[in-house]
């Protein structure tokens, strides 16, 4: 294993009924003016944001408030909400919502402590030393960015999708009710699925790491727990233990406890930012479904083994000992048929993207990447086509 | 599963030649004189502490020494380090050592920023509001202590041993190095694994608290790695791989992760700290190796099938659907067996503990716990002493 460092500071409050601690616990964290960040009109019409003010005021707390979010988050929308800031005197952030509220709430916080431009940091991958204080009260079970040191923004000018990963960035609080993702539709839930098993495969999935044996049982085990209350949530979108397996996976999976040890890649979610970075429509989780049997079918012979202990280990795969790459590959096939059970797609052209569109694919993700895209191999251009046409 | 909040902010610094690294992290947080707190002569034979003290003094850090730590940690001690860090201008407490000398660490660190004696918190189980920051050099994977919200110090006058557990208590930063444990005994090493499994298992074997499937799956994952490891460390002392495992996982142990949804009780904690209070020379893990296999086997009725969980997913015992107590009875027996095969004890007189005593320690841990011990039933006199008899 490699040496690592670790440190996860945010506070979590989980479980049913606890918006009214918010307004409490941000006074006790030093908050005074709170910007209270969202998406759409759901977060309104829910009745989640008349409790989270409520608590706020409750608590003496002043507040404004900036909606407007949409998936793959803007940065327009973030330089708006940072001269907000700056002129209501907001001394902290605060996202209601999912992964992309977040993400923005994360880019506002830092324009608004810094003064200087969101996408200064995203165009070349460095936050800033000091942020705003960021809390999150989480409404979608995924992207993980209510634990994450990391964030994603969209340029729409440029079409580009940059990721900002630094310690600064994770939130020092976030409450977590799964009553509040009951009204997620299944085709977000699968999605949700999707990105939380995938921000612990990528990590697991690295190669010449060594041994690195509690992280991988941590690892299969928040698998497993995930493909089982995903089937639970589909069939069952009130299951209040599915919902909180999934909810606190999304943090758990995204918070660098599965990578102690191991090396961060990230080849696929690389990758699968080109496609929603191209096509606004393309949900992540979905564009994850559709690459992720492709990098593993074209991977696999380089880590048989590694591929073959997921296989076992998490996807109840028979290990073949006379020929472990069977087990590899049906272990990839056993994940690809439940991501179409839980109604993900797992062909391009699902995705709406086209042959004709590979080149340029390709050629973005290298363009961002500086070069061939870092995977068990460099991934340049010719190998990023055979992942497309494997994804077929 | 039961709400639940859960903070972590213990920064780990984990792997090989980690050392040069605590006189630049210290100063970052801020440290300018530090106490260094360790307990025998080994820290220094080894090298550790010159290695400790070079980073420091090269950061322009000063610092006083405390050594003297025993096992079962004194107050007396805490007491003269919370003087000495008074006369010193002390404003940074450093651990060098294991779970002892961390509890006393956090003891002084109490003691000095409140000008109170650490005993008062102690007998009362009650954390002051502040307290000095601590940091720790890990030397034994056990106790978990280094990420932990919890210390137990001990009377040496009433002979009582008492915990503290509160938020304050979490150390700043640990570093961890899993070559400074190669040096642990073959026994010592036992007793920490022991000791890590039971703080997993302690959370895990809980009543009335729902499902809790993801932190189930990472609390076996958990405890599986913990088992191989604790079997290749106890074969070669020297296998790096095996002592990162069993380093990790006693933070993690014991950290809550593992509890997260569920209730703490730790009934098999209370009754073994009587066991040392009494019998200074028995270790933590030793006492934990006797009396967890019969307070399994005492409570297992009470709750069949999470013993039976236990026994099947973490332990290879095969399910038997006829009669789920023979699986969860098993699991017990050939969790013992691992004990064994490891060289630590399963019967109360291997511990040097007498039939004539069984009475004393059944009351001091009632006396402790304000009346019956809490677990699946109360645990008054005649339950502690059918345990004792169990455990024989």
């Amino acid at each position: 294993m490699k040496n690592f460092t670790l440190r996860t500071p945010t506070e979590i409050v989980f479980g049913r009924d606890i918006e009214s601690q918010i307004g409490p616990k941000l006074k006790a964290l030093g908050a005074k003016r709170v910007l209270v960040h969202f998406g759409g009109s759901s977060a309104r019409s829910s009745g989640l944001l008349g409790k989270v003010e409520e608590s706020l005021g409750n608590a003496g707390l002043g507040f404004v408030e900036l909606g407007g979010v949409s998936p793959n988050p803007k940065v327009a929308l973030a330089r708006k909400g940072m001269e907000l800031a700056k002129r209501e005197g907001i001394d902290f952030v605060l996202a209601v919502g999912g992964g992309s509220v977040i993400d923005s709430a994360k880019a506002i916080a830092m324009g608004a402590a810094t003064g200087r431009d969101p996408w200064e940091f995203a165009s070349t991958g460095t936050a800033p030393d000091r942020t705003l204080p960021v809390g999150t009260v989480l409404t979608l079970a995924a992207a993980g960015s209510e634990m994450s040191n990391s964030c994603v923004l969209t340029n729409e000018e440029t079409k580009e999708k940059r990721g900002i990963t630094s310690e600064t960035n994770r939130p020092v609080i976030s409450f977590l009710n799964p009553e509040n993702t009951f009204s997620v539709s299944k085709f977000q839930t699968g999605c949700g699925v999707v990105d939380i098993m995938m921000h612990t495969l990528e990590r697991y999935l690295t190669p010449n790491d060594g041994e690195t044996d509690l992280t991988d049982r941590l690892a299969e085990g928040l698998l497993i727990a995930v493909r089982d209350a995903g089937r639970r949530a589909i069939l069952d979108p009130r299951d209040y233990e599915a919902r909180a397996t999934l909810m606190w996976a999304g943090s758990v999976s995204h918070n660098n406890l599965t990578e102690c040890g191991r090396s961060r890649l990230f080849p696929v979610h690389k990758i699968e930012h080109e496609f929603s970075a191209l096509h606004d429509e393309i949900a992540h989780g979905a564009g994850l479904s559709v690459l992720f049997p492709a990098w593993a079918a074209f991977i696999l012979p380089h880590d048989v083994m590694r591929f073959a202990q997921l296989a076992n280990r998490v996807l109840g795969v028979e290990m073949d000992f006379s020929c472990p790459e069977r087990t590899a590959r049906e272990g990839v096939q056993t994940l690809k048929r439940f991501f179409e059970e839980i109604e993900m797609p797992t062909h391009i052209a699902q995705l709406g993207v086209k042959p004709s569109e590979y080149e340029l694919l390709a050629e973005n993700a290298m363009k961002t990447a500086g070069g061939p895209v870092k995977s068990h191999m460099p991934l340049g251009k010719e190998e990023l086509l055979e992942i497309f046409r494997l994804a077929e």
